[in-house]
């Protein structure tokens, strides 16, 4: 009998700068306080990558370093990576290619995949497709972003809201019936008017009045990017479950993408989740982007046991959005 | 019995824009001659994309267009779109978002893909493990890039080389044996300092200083580029016909990555192919980046027969490289 391929997780690794950029610390920058951005978005403190030249292939190196270690492989036996980010040190070469070089995988192939705040799930999608279709035996996906470099600090509106930090996870084949179970990925480009940077790219290159007009920054409407957040995590989450026959009894953790608290809710509502069941870390981090949910399960991976059910969930720019059914394989 | 799912490749779409940038033109911006450049290169004019406010997606969406009229599809029906690009019109949304919103794809997940040069390989295997894993059915996998936005054209060294253009290809499972019958992709990132674009990114984040140290254009140190890329595509070529039982004598047509004739030259040789096998469009797009392989189908389609066997090969930024062995299916 030809028996399925499915690729498990079978390591993390994690990594946020040492350096903590508190709500006292951006009260002193901006018109803000404490109460109010605990109270808008539960953020308490971010990490934040202040070192000059480094880029967020530094905050991914020691990530897939540590993966390597606790699963007890050279960084040699890769034979590919892939790194989610919207923060990648270039255009090109790609990040992956930095960190690879960085880490030592000299015989992996390795790109960067590109769907801003949905991008680890996009890429564990991709990841996961490379150890089904049979070629590849162990594929790091890294969610990572320094956000830092992007945000605007004179915008109290966006610069309360981000962090810097990198995830990753070791996907490898299991035949036990354990990985990624079911995955669902969407996208909608009408939502880029609400949700982008303006410049930088080929639309409008880098000038002097680009630079000026602070158009290498996260442009957000918040307003409208959480009503289509709201519905558009909690719908996929809900789908996920239902076309596998699941109901929240069946789940033991949600690891939600961690932008806003609210959006959080109202998708853990839908599924019928008490709120024990929710990994939320935004306290300590503030929204890494890509990086959200492999941190949440590296904070969170001592209390993970064989066989959990767990849902990973997104949404973000483009707009892009999707949700990820994985049993737990270790 | 289980039948082994291939991606095959159903339809292709291209599209340059209008614009031509001629050696002649050149020759009136820099020191240089049409001479010299058609002996060093190959290159008689590219197309350029001139027209303000238009990016990379742009090129894109009548090459996504054409391929779904030739297939007679709606864009509807298409459920992922990867565009492989080192131009991407912003960080985010990523292009591929853009390009669906612009066509109608409303029901495809959407992503961009950074591996430089070879963007288009890595996307087409990316795109194939996507059908081969039996999750999706029609993948559309488009090389674009709109050079003309990062080249610095008072540099003779670089502004002769590329193009802007984009080509896409439409995957679909085959199981007759059919389609994307095996692939090879690599990288090595310490081949970033000959390679690279210095700003723009975490790394580096565009600023007065960047913009004016000519930071945001290609930096290629093109003797050492030249040099990996000999060794690079030639082995990876042969390797993919040995690896498959396969000689010269069994190829169709080799599709190089345009970026040097005498690459192209060497890796034809290796393999035993004579000239009349070699697809070479050089002289009238010059290097369009990750759209050379897809823009020569999309030139040669009328001559493919079912059943031919191609060769894609590319290399470049980051390094990475790679080939393809495809089985044509129409």
């Amino acid at each position: 009998m030809n028996q399925k391929i499915r690729a498990a997780i079978t390591a993390l690794g994690g990594y946020v700068p040492e350096q903590k950029l508190t709500n006292a610390d951006l009260e002193k920058m901006v018109e803000t306080n404490d109460e109010w951005i605990r109270a808008r978005t539960g953020i308490e403190e971010r990490r934040i990558l202040t070192e000059p030249g480094k880029g967020t292939s530094d905050l991914c190196a020691p990530a897939v370093k540590e993966l390597c270690e606790k699963r007890g492989i050279g960084p040699d036996e890769i034979d590919g990576l892939i790194v989610g980010t919207v923060t990648p040190d270039m255009f090109f070469p790609s990040t992956a290619n930095l960190v690879c070089d960085k880490v030592g995988a000299k015989n992996a192939w390795s790109f960067d995949l590109a769907a801003a705040c949905s991008g680890f799930i996009y890429s564990l999608t991709v990841g996961a497709a490379m150890i089904e279709c049979g070629r590849y035996k162990k594929v790091v996906v890294v969610g990572a972003d320094k956000m830092s470099s992007i945000v605007d600090f004179s915008d109290r509106t966006t610069c309360i809201l981000f962090g810097d930090g990198a995830g990753a996870v070791l996907l490898e084949p299991n035949f036990d019936g354990y990985g990624i179970m079911d995955t669902i990925i969407r996208s909608d480009g009408s939502g880029a008017p609400h949700l982008h940077m303006k410049a930088g790219g080929s639309l409008r290159p880098s000038s002097y009045e680009t630079v000026a007009g602070k158009e290498h920054y996260i442009y957000q409407e918040g307003p409208a990017v959480f009503k289509f957040a709201v519905k558009g995590m909690a719908d996929v989450s809900a789908e996920i479950l239902e076309r596998n026959n699941l109901t929240g009894d069946d789940i033991a953790w949600l690891v939600p993408h961690q932008a806003n608290k609210r959006i959080v809710d109202a998708t853990a509502n839908r599924m019928g989740l008490t709120r024990d069941k929710v990994m939320i870390n935004i306290q300590r981090y503030g929204n890494t982007t890509s990086a959200t949910i492999p941190l949440c399960l590296w904070d969170w991976e001592s209390q993970l046991k064989k066989g959990d059910n767990l849902v990973f969930a997104a949404f973000g720019g483009g707009f892009t959005w999707g949700a990820t059914l994985v049993r737990w394989a270790y």
